[in-house]
């Protein structure tokens, strides 16, 4: 069985000896030769070109054996396809060109063209699975529709998201007009991903938790729900938000075939919420991966235990692994979950 | 019916034409009279000085009518008084004096004199004790040994509480030792805040959420229900932790009479969950109260009208007010809660 082929059937629910394995953000600042690539290169710069964006998505995978490659990329790369750029501010955390807070902004966003727009990506993506020779599962993403709306709402990386509350409360018609521009986009981009060879795509609703329980449904859910509705039938789609265990059991009813659940809750308990033919990805707390290789292995295993006799478990970590992350701990992990029975 | 009755009726769960209303950080810097006292004296200051803490803690109610004032202080004072002081760094967040890392450190923190050495907040409780003249309900507070576990171990404010977490899981003999040291303290502190007036407690497990769900009770939830087992029968304690939706029900079983809820779940939905005898406070997004008075009259009905016909409900913010707030919104939430009927 090929770790692809583990990782799909995982997706499917379909059961396995050990579950698959990968990391979110493993492509990234904890690792040297990722950190020696950034030296030479920009973070929009490794994005947008498809041999670095291709390199950098395959570092993880030569040092660690993983189940699954997912694609080096950003989630505002949307934003930016639809006419709305942006930077990373030198004092750190993201800035938008502008602030999107009138309708002629809103009418000029475009999603017509994202696809080709973002034609990089896909180049990455098929450079990727050519690498992969089927072996390895390769997965795309974005983010959800409200999640990117609160950057685009918000100017950039926001400390209380008012803006985005206020719009949502005061002029819900510019609301769901903004979402329905970037449903559009992301069901473009989407399908643009699928046709470049990703194998799943995992959907960000990173800033899923900031929005109140009861107003979580018409804020994010069913525009996601939307986007998955418009990919194709059983395509696998991971729907991942942190911060939103009470809406687990809605979220089970989007369509998508895999929920990534953060580390807050017991995962176990989440099995027996969820219906069983949806998968659950997680969901280790990405901080012990900052600990010691003692910790993870013992952590580890009383996950895979706790998940052991189910079916549809995708081993991740909680949230993306962090900068600070020790390499000893990452190959515990790796050794554990491929050496589990 | 005065608002100190209406507050205790609330907690004891029985049926009130309105529920009573306070706000977390009522007293704070969206408060041009906090500002004004802040510039002439420290956080600290004001802390440890009986007449100003008495003084910012009546702030907010002259000029709202809010049902229950809560003491001005700050949950870090239960480790200065252990041995282990604090300051405000200049870059933000807090420095412990040292980061407890050694059982030596440990063996010196001494739980015997905190009472004495806070009899500084006895003093403060004294005097609004006295300024309400048994009109209002008086709340002192606390943080859970958990959440002041992660400063002392951490040595401040943390970005990812990997220390805490570390000595978590490699040497539960030391980490139950402190978690010893802080349960008797936060007894003996609460037993004198309860002699010096206080009508309810609330217990402050802010960090609660950062721990895996299935290591909350090892890690904060055992504590603070032998805390609350110390306390008086029926003494009210408010039973306040963000980013733990998936242990209310847990929570629940403390022997809190009330928990506080975040504004991340539908305060509905928890009214449903968990057992009628236990009360239900919150949870108004506090960043609605950084946009307009309309909005918050408008989602401060909504709220009220979802837990119309139940019984203890105690209306409050899912979280602090921010310095940012708007008075006009405050002045909006104070009448739409008043004027419900």
């Amino acid at each position: 069985m090929t770790s692809r082929q583990r990782f799909l059937s995982a997706c499917a629910c379909q059961p396995l000896e050990r579950p698959p394995l990968w990391v979110m953000r493993q492509a990234g600042r904890y690792l040297p030769e990722y950190r020696a690539l950034k030296a030479k290169s920009s973070f929009l710069e490794m994005v947008r070109t498809p041999h670095l964006a291709a390199e950098v998505t395959l570092q993880p995978l030569r040092r660690f054996a993983l189940d699954a490659a997912i694609i080096f990329s950003d989630i505002l790369v949307i934003p930016e396809a639809l006419g709305q750029g942006y930077k990373f501010r030198e004092e750190g955390g993201i800035g938008m060109e502008f602030r999107l807070e009138n309708r002629a902004q809103l009418d000029r966003l475009d999603p017509s063209a994202v696809a080709e727009k973002l034609d990089y990506v896909a180049q990455a993506l098929a450079l990727v699975k050519t690498e992969l020779k089927g072996e390895r599962a390769l997965l795309g993403f974005g983010g959800s529709p409200w999640t990117l709306a609160t950057y685009m709402v918000e100017g950039g990386s926001s400390e209380d998201f008012s803006r985005i509350k206020e719009l949502f409360f005061t002029d819900r018609p510019f609301f769901e007009g903004l979402m329905e521009k970037l449903t559009t986009a992301l069901i473009a981009y989407f399908q643009m991903q699928i046709r470049a060879g990703a194998d799943a795509i995992q959907l960000f609703d990173s800033w899923g938790g900031i929005i109140a329980g009861q107003d979580y449904e018409a804020a994010s859910l069913r525009w996601m729900r939307a986007i998955i509705a418009a990919l194709p039938r059983d395509f696998p789609v991971i729907l991942y938000a942190k911060g939103t265990p009470s809406q687990l059991t809605d979220m089970a009813f989007t369509g998508a075939r895999v929920l990534g659940v953060d580390w807050t809750v017991d995962l176990g308990v989440v099995r027996r919420l969820v219906p069983a033919h949806v998968a659950l990805q997680g969901n280790l707390d990405p901080v012990l991966m900052n600990t010691t290789p003692e910790i993870v292995r013992r952590e580890t295993t009383r996950l895979l235990e706790t998940m052991r006799g189910t079916a549809g478990h995708i081993f991740n970590l909680g949230h993306g692994i962090m900068p600070q992350a020790k390499l000893e701990c990452m190959q515990a992990l790796v050794d554990t979950v491929s050496g589990w029975r």
